[in-house]
């Protein structure tokens, strides 16, 4: 596994790869790596010849009241992590190299970028796209990796992708799981052991509601109650948003038609951690 | 010269220009071309195996109450002229295409895009640097080319460059101008005869300037006075700003410093049609 922590070095040996008419893949992360991510490489891998994964806790995506300072950092399990999951480029750019001094250019995806997780988190994904677009242009890639843990940013980066005109295809990865159902997340470490146990009814909830719509329920108010009573069973938590909207557009649903494609969502803080979850259902 | 309309086509050309490792270079223009638009493509071709000239009257640079439906257009001459410029492939993309329906994506180069041009025309860089950006992506170009005319959107195009990465060269051309010193723009042919006149003005004041600086004058107010007095005399105009700024940041300077590289520009109607102008110098 080649490091490489120039933007220039990177873009040269993209380039060169692309002349060689290899496809290339790039994986972004913020590091931390955790069976999640080693999951997006591995699929990277499968739809790519070489695999370019980033490692970058990327500060316009956190606002100044976020954990940007102590968002978790270990460099040298992440290099043996990706590498042993098939990465073949590990990129770890420094931030003076990626926000140049007087940097101003930003990409905004209007409207996804508000609701939802953006309703909370304001700049976030103005943020996400801004990086996620300069990774695309470092790297030269042909294929992108992204988990559906966070699936509002899935749904953003593919919309920036057909507006932009990049020419690159996005794969959009499974959630992997704790064999408790906890979504796997860098954050999941700052849980207490009280608040590890209270955080699996983010996944009980997402089962609740797939039960209820597999049994006919078909309106959200009623599905959302169920969800928001169990998780506030657990005294440690409080709640963001429980929504249920349609994929292609995140606009919520009230009342169910046969063969709309869902996504059920949250945000959940449980002590100090926020955590996000969802599934994605097909009526 | 080959002529093409969509974008997957466009894209799939370059890609396979590029993977002959050879040079793409891309002329943006709004066509209804004129000798300005030549040289930029001539001066492609030097630098470019492939060039690509482009033609879109870009809706979202635009304000409502702006000229977008009555912006000249003449692509049968437009065919003509490009192709004697040397144009390899002339790219014709249908609105449509360009701004699929549910388009939400924009680039905004902050700071630089509101000063200037952009008090006038509040939310015409933000379209300028997101079609920009589209076409660097379905082009896939090594470089590009812009007039100075647009110091502007040169200097915004360059900072969006850099900070997103884009693998890409500009290069910002000379002004080409009629013999009377009318810098050569697509919006002249609105002029009636009397205005077509009174536009000389606008060079002229910019050699005044030129000529205090090299006499030694190097108080910004005092020349811009002295500008504003040539411009004045001629009834038929409005002046929207006379600017003496670093070309580095756009910042007025007020007093010159030895070694200053200054963008003197300026916006002035004349009757209706809203003109712009500028010189580079240093000191």
């Amino acid at each position: 596994m080649r490091i490489i922590s120039s933007i220039q070095e990177m873009q040269s040996y993209s380039e060169s790869i692309r002349k060689q008419k290899k496809i290339v893949g790039i994986v972004p992360t913020m590091g931390f790596l955790h069976d999640g991510h080693s999951s997006l490489i591995r699929i990277a891998k499968q739809n790519a010849d070489i695999v370019v994964t980033s490692i970058f806790v990327n500060p316009t995506q956190f606002a100044p009241h976020e954990d940007f300072d102590k968002y978790p950092r270990d460099i040298e399990r992440d290099k043996n992590v990706s590498s042993m999951a098939g990465t073949d480029v590990l990129f770890i750019p420094d931030v003076k190299e990626i926000y140049l001094e007087n940097y101003t250019t930003f990409i905004e995806v209007e409207k996804l970028s508000s609701i939802l997780e953006g309703k909370f988190r304001s700049t976030h994904f103005r943020g996400v796209t801004t990086i996620v677009a300069k990774l695309f242009n470092i790297t030269n890639a042909n294929i992108a990796v992204f988990g559906q843990k966070d699936a509002q940013q899935a749904i953003l980066i593919q919309q920036m992708v057909k507006d932009l005109n990049f020419d690159l295809r996005i794969i959009v990865a499974p959630i992997v799981r704790e064999s408790d159902g906890l979504a796997m997340s860098s954050r999941n470490v700052y849980l207490s052991a009280s608040e590890r146990e209270d955080s699996t009814v983010l996944y009980q909830s997402l089962q609740i509601a797939k039960t209820m719509i597999e049994n006919g329920e078909h309106h959200s108010s009623t599905i959302i109650s169920e969800m928001i009573k169990l998780i506030k069973s657990k005294p440690s938590t409080q709640i963001d948003y429980v929504s249920i909207a349609k994929v292609s557009s995140l606009d919520e649903v009230t009342n169910f038609q046969k063969g709309n494609c869902l996504l059920i969502s949250l945000a959940v803080r449980v002590g100090s951690t926020r955590l996000i979850d969802n599934i994605i259902l097909t009526i």
